[in-house]
């Protein structure tokens, strides 16, 4: 008897000594689209301290540069050269910013340029070889061979930790680069600003325009080492003739602003000796920064630091604990789980204070404040697995939004938002869907009789992107707003969320009004041709009309064949207008068979060939939802074969194992839902759709200490075909699990097969 | 008894009643060089709302336009349009900056760009008659004659309050231009941005490079009356093709952003409507604008506010009640009192937060933060002005050129220094004596042994202006750094005042360290010429030499026989240099007498041929003590004379009243000292020198409770002549009081004559 009773206590205690950090692989989606950087950071971090290998410019001579695109994460591991390390990267986003504060150390005579890709020797950056390179949550680790210095980097929430082995040198230097950034153009930087406190210590901000257009970030900057000597130069091209002929300011002087700066610290160094960096940023200002330094990082051992970090790295992970069919499934899935874990980002600074999108600084009071919310993309998948893995973060992330609300002059919830900015990129107003979905799902940390005003007076700002027009007429007229259609689907989904919250609350004019609302969908699909199609301010289809073709459509990331099944709310109405449910089923069938032309393809942005299925396009969001909806045909056995194929075709553990951007976490949560069973096809409902799962087995612990364990009998790469399903020991017939039949503890087996069964 | 004994009761009463400020001309300085502003203001307050004429810029085609010399406060006399009303305003400097958040009312087709001077009907501007002009202590008023309406303003510490009375009209507008500003030039601003919180509250700031290198402002303006549109047109050449195009920003988009903005706001008016502005500053964020405006002006009272802020100027006038010879005379010294009391400004929010010079908030623990040092002008007669008239003032003003101490990068006192920025202006360190003076005169609201410890760091600072130099060889070599002799004169004194601190802390080293230094004057003497004179870094006198020239001859805003008299703290080894008691009495005569050729007259800065007497430079700082010196002759009736003569010749109550530069007060503290009798020679000793009152009596209220009289018998235009002085009824032979003598009340008696006497 006792040795029986122990078993479980043994298991458990396994379990968290897996290093589950072994199976993540940073540099996974850092080949073409993915747009993941390989660097170091904590989970949530407010630094995202990794290696800029281009510095392409967002315009030039006045025009969009399509290879910026490449760089949204500022790394592209097809590359020779790395430029340096900036503090501040989007992850798997497809536009950008940030890249703040690069840091490179150098050997040799002092160049303050850059450099080119073709010729690295001509400025500061370095040639480096990946046979050199490691990358692991937390760590970051490269060979810059031009200088034949070692670095090694690391990261806690709020500071970046260098750590650069020189060579023997009488001309060591640390640059700081603050004209780099990410989609950088000329005139970006607004302002910035340095002060050498004392041969340690350095602190500064730069201020930048852009995507996010007031955008303003300070850093404290200690060396382990004293620099003998610093400067910097200026490339201003408007300087104030005043009276700073007193002083030649560049060189030891240390006070420095401008435009357009970079700065130097020169070291003499001997052979393997270390210069160690901790790099602090803030919303607030240098003393915040300043603030956070001493209280992350007080010491300079950076091999604790780098344990401490991956320690809590192996704890998020380890909520989710799967055996999987290979070591490749099992490093897609943790580095899946860990760009999940990447985002939305800590805003704040350790005393709880932030800049707010008001401009004035704000103490978050009793929550923790993040920012970077791509909402468009995220309500999807990512918002609702933390209502199961992180829904003490989720509750934070909504009470940072409710904050974001409350700062709004335009009273609005977040749409895109990073960095006290509203970057207004993409469509809709998603944050109704996360705050509704964390809502119905039970999460009563926040004030939601006052989110649910926030969620109301947002999606009634007339002047916001067509919403007047969707209020009085029903829909976004497609001559009136562009994207019409994919804005009226969208509404109508984020108006149900609303509505279900209004419900759960007992506020029933509201439930009333947004029912209505999300009923909207019905007046852009012309049942004639059976799909949603741009109507005009009269009331009549656009006759230019291409169900293929995305660009100028009245849709946006998506075409018609993708957006028409974009009504995840009320399933059985979209299958009725698009012709009822043989003719849908038809319709699913043909979308993951057609072929796409390539002059349409081309049209699909931020993906790969890899990223489409047909014409199911994987690599943008639109369609995440579809592949489960065979689960409302009588053909649900297609959701297991699609979902597994896409698991197998569209993930992987290398470079290139993205088959478009990962979209701040968005396309691996579709990866971790699916691989787990099942899939969120409407947040806002309880209801998770069910797939095929790919893990063998899991155990999900959750923070209300229960636990989710899936076993999955006779899982293999044929076998994926559900058989049966049982919960708690019963067999379950619907296609579907609610989120309360789970977060009590569930113990769900999956039976699966290779023959065609539920 | 009883009616005696209330004579004196009656006699305060009267002069409580007496209405100072109708003495007060604001407009005198506004024309040639005075550079004063005659806009509305408190008492040393942080809004300076006043008139600009022009716009001109900094630069043109990359050279330094001359022209806009004249806008350093923004206002010429002789200029027939007005631009608008801007919030920030120096008084009578000789470099610029501010000219913050111009407001202007117009009525007709909505014109945003300012016009021009000569077609003003291309613009927004307006032209005005002085006819119209009304400019009173924290009142001024205007007709602007293209719009047809009456503008009014005052003004409470920290808010700017405006009074538009319109014509009828659909087609009234508010333009906030927040491109103006004074000493602008391309490239300039920085970033603003604008947040229209609800139809009667905007938000703002502006953010400048310039003389203050990284200068941001921030604001709050409040309506009395919802305007029905607005909108906004932006300049940028460089904007971000970001996702902006969602919106038409430019026409009620609540949030504007950029570098180069005019917003407008639109109204409908009756006949003689008002529309009133409260303009709240906060130098540290839009919320705490927000605050100063609801804590200063809870109302829509403007006379209440006008009348309240008159009465605080009339009770800091009333400090020294005076009757003089004439109308002409009372004006003059009224108007003189009114400059002193200007500035420094007060520079934090209600809650006692500002920006220091680290750029970081602080909080002002126990004083009231000030800005606006000009130090170099101020040391000399306003900061000892007010250890007499303000001396809680001058302790806190103290106390914030230490926070700038502990905030500075340099571990500096402010040099020339203006909202949370060092402008370097001028040379020398003259925070140390100001500091002195105050402690020698026994102000101890400040921490005297930390001050000592921050004057002497201050003149530690080798990398400062040729400081390495002076204290390496005891004077600064001119082919090493200009200006050599007038800084080696400067810093001697500045040493000098800071042996006289240590002394009185009984701090013995440094008091030798210091007194040391203090004789470097020495130094630069040619006894054989005897003349202070440029020497070259191998000992040897740079033989290019004009006693006459000031430029590119060792000095600065003074040739050498004005500077070789700048020795005002060892006066009898200044006059052994020259060469003894009567080639020095000589010297003084020659100064005065001698013609000033055209070529030497055009190298004086800042000021006009009325500024000089012979070659005696008054409209600049740096001889202001020079009228004094004949104390140290035989002869010091030239001194009564020469004082007198200055008094009247120099100083007036019209627009074109001041000589030269007003120079934050300096001009006009010279003349308050002057008229009164006396004179500080040398601030850091409590010795005043005697000159020729122009008072006919002087009743000073000091903050202590305690009262200085001053009777002048026999006082007239004639009667320039000191016969005789009973200090507190005794005979007084010496040629000097001491501050002790008189700040425990002082009666003190002149009695003047037409003769030589004393």
């Amino acid at each position: 008897m006792k040795s029986i009773l122990l078993l479980p206590l043994l298991a458990s205690f396994a379990i968290a000594q897996t290093n589950y950090i072994h199976y993540v692989k940073p540099l996974t989606g850092t080949q073409r689209m993915g747009h993941t950087y390989p660097g170091a950071t904590a989970p949530f971090g407010m630094v995202q301290l990794s290696p800029d290998t281009d510095t392409l410019m967002y315009e030039k001579n006045g025009k969009y540069q399509k290879e910026v695109y490449q760089y949204c994460a500022g790394y592209q591991y097809e590359d020779r050269t790395i430029v340096g390390f900036s503090h501040t990267h989007f992850s798997g986003t497809g536009h950008s910013d940030l890249g703040d504060f690069l840091i490179m150390p150098t050997t040799g005579k002092l160049q303050l340029n850059p450099g080119t890709a073709e010729h690295p020797e001509s400025g500061y950056r370095s040639l480096y070889a990946h046979v050199n390179e490691i990358a692991e949550p937390a760590y970051y680790k490269v060979k810059l061979d031009d200088h034949d210095i070692l670095a090694e980097l690391t990261a806690t929430t709020r500071v970046g930790f260098h750590q650069y082995t020189f060579p023997k040198s009488d001309s060591a230097h640390i640059i700081l680069d603050l004209m780099h950034g990410i989609y950088n153009y000329d005139g970006k930087n607004v302002w910035t600003f340095v002060r050498v406190e004392n041969d340690t210590l350095v602190t500064g901000y730069r201020q930048t325009s852009g995507w996010g257009r007031t955008r303003t970030l300070y850093f404290a900057m200690a060396f382990s080492k004293p620099f003998t000597s610093y400067g910097h130069a200026k490339y201003d091209t408007s300087v104030y003739r005043g009276f700073w002929r007193k002083f030649d300011e560049r060189k030891n002087f240390p006070e420095m602003a401008g435009r357009n700066i970079r700065a130097y610290f020169d070291f003499n160094t001997n052979e393997n000796e270390q210069i160690k960096i901790k790099f602090a940023l803030s919303p607030v200002s240098t003393e915040g920064a300043l603030k956070n330094l001493l209280a992350e990082i007080p010491d300079w051992d950076f091999e604790r630091v780098k344990s401490e970090s991956q320690k809590q790295w192996n704890e998020e992970l380890g909520k989710v604990s799967v055996t999987m069919l290979s070591q490749k499934d099992m490093e897609t899935f943790y580095t899946s789980l860990y760009h999940t874990f990447l985002g939305p980002t800590l805003y704040m600074d350790v005393d709880g204070r932030y800049k707010g999108i008001d401009q004035n600084i704000h103490t978050a009071d009793g929550f923790t404040n993040y920012s970077t919310f791509s909402l468009w993309d995220t309500y999807r998948a990512l918002h609702p697995l933390f209502n199961i893995l992180q829904p003490n973060r989720n509750g934070d992330m909504i009470r940072s939004m409710l904050a974001h609300y409350d700062q709004s002059v335009h009273k609005m919830l977040p749409v895109w938002s990073h960095h006290a900015n509203e970057n207004w990129c993409m469509i809709g107003y998603h944050s109704v869907s996360v705050i509704a979905d964390a809502f119905v799902k039970g999460n009563l940390s926040f004030d939601a009789v006052k989110a649910l005003a926030a969620c109301v007076q947002t999606a009634r700002t007339k002047y916001y992107d067509g919403l007047e027009y969707y209020m009085s007429m029903g829909y976004v007229p497609e001559d009136k707003n562009s994207s019409s259609v994919s804005k009226t689907l969208e509404y109508a989904y984020d108006d149900w969320a609303i509505a279900q919250m209004a419900k759960k609350l007992g506020n029933e004019s509201i439930y009333n009004e947004f029912t209505n609302r999300s009923q909207n969908f019905v007046n852009v699909f012309d049942t004639k041709i059976g799909f949603a199609r741009p109507k005009l301010s009269d009331g009549t289809w656009r006759a230019d009309f291409n169900t293929l073709s995305t660009h100028g459509q009245g849709f946006i990331e998506g075409n018609s064949w993708n957006y028409s099944l974009h009504v995840p709310h009320d399933v059985p109405e979209m299958i009725a207008l698009i012709g009822g449910r043989k003719k849908f089923t038809a319709y699913l069938d043909s979308l993951f068979m057609m072929h796409l032309p390539d002059e349409f393809f081309a049209e699909t942005e931020d993906i790969t060939r890899e990223g489409i299925i047909g014409n199911y396009v994987h690599g943008n969001e639109p369609s995440h939802h579809v592949p489960y909806l065979y689960n409302w045909t009588d053909q649900p056995w297609k959701t297991q074969e699609r979902v597994r194929q896409i698991l197998k075709l569209k993930y992987s553990n290398t470079p290139d194992g993205l088959s478009g951007n990962d979209d701040c976490g968005q396309m691996s949560a579709w990866y971790i839902f699916s691989a787990l069973g099942f899939y969120p096809v409407a947040p806002g409902s309880e209801q998770y759709s069910i797939g095929s799962p790919l893990v063998k087995t899991a155990s999900i612990k959750l923070e209300n200490g229960k636990t989710i364990t899936i076993e999955v009998k006779n899982q293999s790469e044929k076998n994926v075909y559900v058989q049966k399903i049982l919960l708690n020991g019963k067999e379950w017939k619907n296609n579907y699990f609610l989120h309360s039949d789970l977060m009590n503890g569930a113990d769900i087996v999956f039976e699966m097969g290779e023959k065609r069964k539920r």
